[in-house]
């Protein structure tokens, strides 16, 4: 466990912080981090640079050297001027706290606190009385992107998702102008620069994004921005499939494990690896005090599914779940800045029955707890019955809406069936009455499926929720390796991102097994990295492949420290490298211990490959004039380049 | 490091061995594992018995507790009699052992060795000379099925194959006779037969394998049964796109790391875990003694590259590689047992120019040395001109070609290009004259391809390959995690056994980074494990669904043990779940750590499941009668069907 004063989880080797600058809003400073790499030495004594890789950075302050903060006093209030300058929020007295808000605080929970200062509540937090809409006005990206207002919100975010590229394109054009070359005409930068067209099923991203285009893709609901705004700390980011694909990792506390240290520990350490959002699913004890640590301190945007906070409130008994009480909760959370709630209101009545003949039956929390209620009071959902009072809350904040989806498959015989689809036909119901409302909306996916039925997953979402992005968990593409579900999810969480799943939520190795710690959440986010960037590429996104030709350059070349620092996970990388070879000579060896020097075919390919380009040789001619003094030439000079 | 008196690897928990018997010929005993499973006690006091699962099963005797042997006597012979009684192959004095066999034996390598006789040469196993076919024999099982022979080897595979749901169905027959129902009627049994139809992308698996059908498979060329007839220790096994889908582990010394003890430690791991086949790819001394070993104590096929050797036999001097020292090399393994050998011959002159632009360029080492061989002579591989001559000798011992992808992609940027396609068609052109000799063929495939590619790869492998079957390298959908890449790999790999590849070589987690260990070893297994049976599941197997099904049924029910004992690393499970609950208490517990007692939906839905299913609802009679006094009744009977 690691004590709240440390300093921020270590920083990425060789990596700097950059910030791009905005131009409608020439305030903004976007972060970026920059990975710098060696150059090359060609065997003709020729050096190259190589470019340094900007690539998306969701640490935050956090992954800046220069900033000094720590945890006890929150991250800078970044977005709090944008939101103040609309002009259209008013500061009030916040909902008083009450006991039951952290459940009932149980003295194991109390005990297993370091600091138990932590636990007390209110927080230590410099105190901010809450923002809400002024009366008649509705203060959502939504809104205002209908208004055709860009905000600063979407001006960060097309910079963000750019990756820079923007700004190099247009410095490049500059040189031009000044009799510089635009592009270095040697064949590595065309490598670098190559890209293949992807398959897209329909996506379409352009080749840079621009605010406008945020603008339109949100005013068209095809995209969310999720930040409260109560939560300015936020970062702003985009969930939409003509955007990067996201990723979310779950964290939070159970009755039975975890405590708030390692809960905010846990999203740092999230945030450091990738995680575009964190889910608070805490459903112990200290729920309020533990989100209230997690939202102050987050670069990225915070999302809950606020039943269970209610289901605590009243002892963790269903029935005696109330709209008032669940009301009282989304109100709670929105004042404290929770960017996205997740609502199981798609559970209706008499979709029930229809999960009876199910292998694994109702699996998601929030659905089971609202069948159990819809069952006990034999009701409609009283989610389903207020989603137009729900709505005006979450506008008044600009809470997205995450709709659960409560019957989602918990097996592969249970995938695709009747239940499942028959719930996210009344999401699609759901999400047009929401933008009725200006509430931006995504929708919550499978679960467990099949690959051959992932597809349909998408086209039915796309088609019944019209376009409103998609965010699954996994799907789990088989249920038989319990500790290895990271990858089960994976492998379907690639797929359906390529598919046009807008966000993927990570899986854990834990899942099914018990509640993840630190370790389990680094495994989770890279290999949901993994799946969101295979995804990218797949789709042809114009920023994708970059990272992914300079790796495999370093790579060819043997330069090691550039390999390990270009990918996800350096410092595992490094590990797995140096367990066989950990001198430093190793370092710049032209081999690995996977096969030693004789036998290493990048040095052997490279040798031919020199030879080969200084032949300047095509297929005709090699077919046709035939090589034989070549031959002779090459096996005179030694037949070694590299000596 | 393991000593090689050790055991067996553990066995796993809560199974047994069961042996399925043979009809064509009786005297057949095929290894199956069968789970065991705890009945389930459902909340009326009704007990339910959980049929036991049966899955396939490689790890040869090593996985029977009866058998007593250990690795310095090696398996007994079990297809030596069968390879006998064809009455077309004699003993003979084999190829004298030479020095240079074992490259030139280091004393680094000597003394890594614990137990020094083991690399004394020739071996410490009762000497049995080899085994060629008589002339103007062919002995491969190709030869026979194209005779419509049904050899015990095609038997044992269709028995295999089937998991035992033939005999099953059988002995349901049989009770149906004797006047008890074939089946249970409880819905349970219904949903542990349900199957998704899948999607098979023109591939067609029976309902039942049939020896015949093996036959049939394996005369047409879709299918090869890899089984030197020098290595009768192996078991019989199948590879065609029509089967289940296979995985390879790849284990082996190198220059610089790893002994023998090791290695062979390294393969009964692996086919504990599940390989179906394992290449050496040693590539240090001590080639010729390590492959003995490895050979003499596997249950499964053994793949090699023997260009890797013939390099050492000359000091790792490529120039120097000549058509007599490789056919040296050929019959000095096929003597050994070796049931597959990668070739490269599709590596052209003409190609090699091809490569020159690509970002990495060739990364098959057995690709990048006759590159590397062609250029110096500037001479056709001389595998390519011999290609008649080593059919001849592969024949003679029924060893299988895997056909090498010498210039397949080693980066997104490469994938599909016109080097790798060039070299596709060469391998379709090679397969056909191999096929005129008689000898079983499958082809080697990539490599870094990102998703979207990855189909085409299949369907061109399918046309110009006359539908062998395909055997790839992940593929890897994205060059940027190294420390990942079993991940990276998996994904592509599940999807590309989906559309039709019939065997996926594992990546570990150490790829591109060093050697892998034992744990890779693990790692690597279960993660292809994963992507093979997500294959099936979405062709459509029809063994494929079950075992998901009865570990869902498990979960469902709390039925942790059993939970843990139906997945494919049953030790992670446990370890993962006793990670927070440990206590022996925990396991029988309608909870885990992941939600607590309160938020867990399993238990929550089970109640709201008995409900509904006491009630005969459907959806109508919910929508149309209204539930209300049922909804009553449930609150009445206090609405936990589970104290």
């Amino acid at each position: 466990m690691i004590a709240t004063k440390d300093p921020a989880p270590s920083l990425f080797p060789n990596s700097r912080r950059i910030y791009v600058e905005g131009r409608h809003h020439p305030a903004l400073r976007v972060p970026l981090r920059e990975i710098a790499l060696s150059e090359t030495n060609h065997p003709d004594g020729r050096v190259e640079e190589n470019a340094p890789v900007r690539v998306y950075d969701t640490s935050g302050p956090w992954g800046d050297p220069d900033f000094a903060g720590d945890v006890t006093n929150g991250l800078p209030a970044l977005r709090r001027d944008w939101i103040l300058a609309r002009d259209d929020v008013e500061e009030y007295e916040g909902r008083q706290a009450k006991p039951q808000d952290d459940g009932y605080l149980s003295e194991t929970h109390r005990a297993k606190s370091k600091d138990s200062s932590l636990i007390l509540h209110p927080s230590s937090f410099a105190s901010q009385k809450p923002l809400r809409a002024l009366p008649g006005k509705t203060v959502t990206q939504l809104a205002y992107a209908r208004q055709g207002i860009i905000t600063p919100e979407m001006e960060f975010i097309a910079l963000r998702e750019n990756l820079g590229r923007e700004e190099m394109a247009r410095s490049a054009r500059d040189k031009v102008g000044q009799g510089v070359p635009a592009e270095p005409s040697s064949s590595s930068r065309t490598h670098l620069q190559f890209q293949h067209p992807g398959e897209n099923f329909g996506a379409a991203t352009p080749e840079f994004i621009t605010p406008e285009f945020v603008r339109d893709e949100v005013a068209a609901g095809r995209a969310i921005i999720p930040n409260n705004i109560n939560h300015p700390e936020s970062e702003p980011m985009i969930i939409g499939r003509n955007f990067l694909v996201k990723i979310n990792a779950n964290i939070g506390n159970s009755a039975v494990a975890s405590s708030i240290e390692e809960e905010v520990e846990k999203m740092r350490w999230a945030t450091k690896w990738g995680a575009d959002t964190v889910m608070d699913l805490s459903t112990g004890k200290n729920i309020h005090a533990t989100r209230e640590w997690i939202i102050r301190n987050s670069p990225v945007p915070i999302g809950t599914v606020p039943i269970y906070q209610a289901l605590e409130k009243i002892n963790g008994v269903v029935e005696d779940l109330t709209w008032e009480i669940f009301r009282d909760t989304l109100i709670e959370q929105a004042e404290q800045g929770v960017d996205y709630f997740t609502i199981h209101a798609g559970v209706l009545l008499r979709y029930i029955p229809l999960t009876a003949d199910r292998v694994t039956g109702i699996v998601s929390r929030g659905g089971s707890i609202m069948a159990k209620w819809c069952l006990t009071h034999h009701r409609e959902s009283f989610l389903y019955d207020h989603w137009d009072d729900i709505c005006d809350i979450m506008a008044a904040y600009d809470v997205s809406f995450s709709i659960g989806d409560g019957l989602r498959p918990g097996s592969i015989a249970d995938a695709n069936d009747e239940a499942q689809f028959a719930e996210l036909k009344t999401q699609g119901e759901l999400t047009t009455r929401a933008w009725e409302k200006g509430v931006q909306v995504m929708n919550e996916g499978p679960g467990h499926v099949p690959m051959h039925m992932i597809q349909e997953n998408m086209e039915k979402q796309l088609d019944w929720c019209h376009q409103a992005p998609f965010y699954t968990l996994g799907p789990l593409t088989t249920d038989v390796a319990p500790g290895y579900d990271h990858i089960t999810s994976g492998i379907g969480a690639a797929m359906i991102g390529w598919y046009g799943c807008a966000m993927l939520c990570y899986v854990t190795p834990k899942e099914h097994l018990g509640l993840p710690d630190r370790d389990d959440v680094r495994e989770g986010v890279i290999t949901y990295k993994i799946a969101a960037h295979a995804a990218d590429l797949a789709k042809g996104h114009p920023a994708a492949q970059e990272r992914d030709n300079a790796i495999s350059k370093a790579r060819f070349e043997f330069r090691w420290e550039d390999q390990f620092n270009l990918g996800l996970d350096p410092d595992r990388a490094r590990e797995f490298h140096d367990a066989t070879l950990p001198q430093d000579s190793a370092k710049t060896a032209h081999f690995c211990s996977m096969c030693g020097p004789t036998f290493c075919s990048m040095k052997i390919t490279d040798e031919v490959r020199e030879y080969a380009k200084k032949q300047n040789l095509t297929e005709e001619q090699a077919l046709e004039e035939g090589m034989r003094e070549k031959a002779d030439e090459f096996k005179e000079s030694g037949s070694e380049l590299y000596s």
